[in-house]
């Protein structure tokens, strides 16, 4: 098991071609850039890197692309989600096959799951799993949401060391840390201010703007971890329309458009879904622009 | 092309072993009961048929099995869901190859998707689909639901003659039929009273209750048909409790408690949903005794 | 205690000068030719009535006036609503003393109600009421629904013998009046299907389209009270754009455009609501030309 | 006007007797109290004050006690909601008549209201006001929430000075910040984490748990004020079960359960809403004692 998880971690996203192959070559440089960047873990397979719409053998090609550039010198976290159990658990299996150090899980829901359900989910994830498993909440997006009662229960399985809630709530992050005592530790979302679950004890953040404003990210997190409060705002103030501009455009869109201009062509985001159009474009290059993201990555 | 599709469809249950096999021979049994009793059209990887539970694999093994044993006694119109375009066009091919009649489409979703978007997903759909289409929309569930505007375009793509509206609302329906000027019909779903649905002008119903009550359904229909309207009532009053019970207890719950009760060891629902426990059994079984569900199916 | 309710009872205007005062003229007018048009009864204080907008002076000032002009011709049902106990109780007994002949009784709600809360609320203003007591539920713009078990509490309270569900759900009637047993009666609302709730056993609607096309709705009324359902269906297609507009436009700016476009001024929905705008109306007047409703009101 | 508003402003309740009458005797000394306390300003008529269940004349009774009591020592600001522009206009207008400082106004919505009307709404407000206006939103509660756009207009009115957000969202106060270039300050509701709010530059809080802490929250404040972030978490790590408790127990009920335990008998809140039961009052007595919140109020 990895030393214990902090700092940023990147959601990557998942380059898909037209014919449905996933895009290594490009994938490969990405990750290079990041780690370049100081970034401290890697996030495959997350809401960003479009876990919704990947078969099971694009997941696997984006997990053993991952690992292999990265060489062990950060974690990489994969991604596991699924409605059922067992697909869950053979997914989990798989991508510690090829390499990753923990997983984050997710639990998919088409009809209601009783708490009973989803704690059994989570439990027979990380019993499959050698490393730690971060819980991972997105009432946006998900229809199984995780009651902090549940949340306590969850937290005294070894491995189940932290959770990423992607809730707009960052009340409820103090909340998880208070029932927790301990035992969890929190890290953001896009959706929360990275500079304040800082402040209320959280070890870093997971989201898709650190992948477009990686060396940014990290010196936001130095200054955090340093205790620099006002130097942590100042630089979050200035980064915060990175993540306004996410909410905005939604979230895989918004990295593909950001990466392209970049110089990753990452490609759009998987169909029905549409890619950001010219006025988004534009507006996302001068985001980036205003925050340092286009000259130097 | 079938002929013009109509009456009642039973939502197939999708018997799933705890090594993930599709247990053939009971699903056999079941579809072979349920042309016995009547019924005008089959349709598997529904909602009911837990289709969001369901590999690719345990999907064509489903629809396999019902069409071997139809043996084009009645049509087969099998569930069609995907989050992507290729995805859901791939399945659809594959389900018309192993001989399925038509498609019943429905978008899962997990990022907002644009109405360009879900128009192309159906229309590229149909395109695939040498049969019917059936749209099928359930704002309970899924996350994209389809405007008036949109189905009225859908309504013009030649073989998308067919909708089920899997919301409660009935006036819904009355809109649509009013909006597509005969070119699109409509379907009832268990959370609309199929009295009231045929009475607007509906032709039919594809819900789960008519895999437990068959006999009864097809006598509904019969009589709604007939323009009995009294007669209809009567018996949709004595009926109405099972679909109030499918509402109750979650729809793939509910139909594998029933058809186990009824001698269809379909096994229980695939974790990490749960099955109806002891009370809801009793109360099932209440309810499926006092409209002749037990005794002779 | 008048007869038993049944028909069509038009929701009611409250037409309300610029300086607040009630229009009693033109409230007076409307309400003599919907009782020359036939209808059954009459319902000031809907929600279609913009009782959320009105002081309790105003709500007062429109009792007193369809009191006066109805002379005891047909029922009037007065709105109840109100956020405590007390308040609806002293409104409750004000518009008996003035004449009224019953109430619609619903619950505005800022907190969550328990359910003991919420039977408290519907029987302290049923012990006040020398008359009938029709519940009102409108989840769409209301905090607290009722649930079936607390309807059929309710419907053991002598004087709540009715219920009008907003709600688009056709089926939640039909679990209603098998759940009471006869003990309460159900009319619909303009998000249902008249023809349909009357041949599910419902005795007539309450709803503001009644308010724009009486004449056609009596008819409808008369052809499904006879058990002439496809002459019922045929009337109800042609009368359901009428709700339609209702559900498009919102409920006060469509009644009161429409009744303005008949020749009955009264006024603009109280702001912040904004009346129809042009293209709104031109939308309106094409829809009630089509069922007869300009020339012959 | 008065000097820039900051600082805690604790929601005060609004005691009613069962007659309906304002115990103005208890609403003093609690005034008094927190005066003692070193809060910085009064909020009567918030949420928490039941503004939704008072009538014109209780609202006005509770407003005309607390200025009275707080004679100028510290800013007054009084709720003002309304569903309409002229019951809002004639509240602000009787509010500040009787001393009021300025006022907080909240929208009530039954309708959908268009983004034009909300504007008016407020800008009609803000001219009758002679002090500072805050807008408040409260997404939980009310219907209409205020989008970025029209706040960032608002903004543009010269005393629309601030914005009291009550959604759990802390990101959205830091867009609003951005969005707003200095026009407009912002104040931490309850559901959010003072000192987060402080953090990213918002002036203090308006919310009820200040009303049970009030020198805890001073002392967070003055903290956060003087840049000690390790010691505001400190305080506020303590703090924040006071405010999960809310969440819990409801705002009324709490903060009266809470006051009485303290030695303010205010009652409970208005039917049909319920008081705390013996086990909530336990929970939030034990609560209260562990952050010194009995032995000296």
């Amino acid at each position: 098991m990895p030393a214990a998880l902090h700092g940023v971690f990147p959601y990557l996203v998942s380059p898909v071609d037209d014919d449905g192959r996933v895009m290594r070559p490009v994938l490969a440089r990405l990750v290079e850039h990041l780690i370049d960047a100081g970034i401290h873990g890697l996030t495959p397979l997350g809401s960003t890197g479009e876990f919704a719409y990947l078969t099971r053998e694009q997941k696997l090609a984006v997990v053993e692309t991952v690992v292999e550039v990265a060489r062990g010198r950060v974690p990489v976290i994969a991604g596991v989600a699924d409605t059922t159990v067992a697909g869950a658990v053979s997914l989990a299996r798989e991508v510690m096959a090829r390499g990753a150090d923990g997983v984050m899980a997710t639990l998919e829901a088409y009809f209601p799951v009783s708490d009973a359900g989803i704690e059994d989910y989570f439990t027979r994830i990380a019993a499959e799993v050698a490393g730690p498993v971060v819980l991972y909440t997105n009432p946006s997006f998900q229809r199984a949401d995780l009651s902090l009662p549940l949340i306590r229960r969850l937290s005294r399985v070894p491995n189940i060391r932290y959770i990423k809630d992607a809730s707009t709530n960052t009340g409820r992050l103090l909340s998880i840390l208070g029932e927790t005592e301990g035992r969890m530790q929190v890290f953001a979302a896009s959706s929360h201010i990275p500079a304040c679950v800082m402040l209320i004890g959280g070890v870093g953040w997971m989201a898709g703007p650190a992948c477009l404003v990686p060396r940014q990210s990290v010196a936001l997190y130095d200054r955090a971890r340093a205790g620099d409060w006002p130097g942590a705002m100042a630089l979050q103030r200035a980064l915060w329309p990175v993540n306004q501009a996410f909410a905005r455009y939604g979230l895989a869109a918004c990295v593909k458009a950001g990466l392209d201009l970049q110089g990753f062509p990452v490609g759009a985001p998987i169909p029905p879904q549409a890619p950001l159009d010219g006025a988004g474009i534009e507006d996302l290059r001068g985001i980036l622009a205003r925050v340092g993201g286009l000259g130097d990555g």
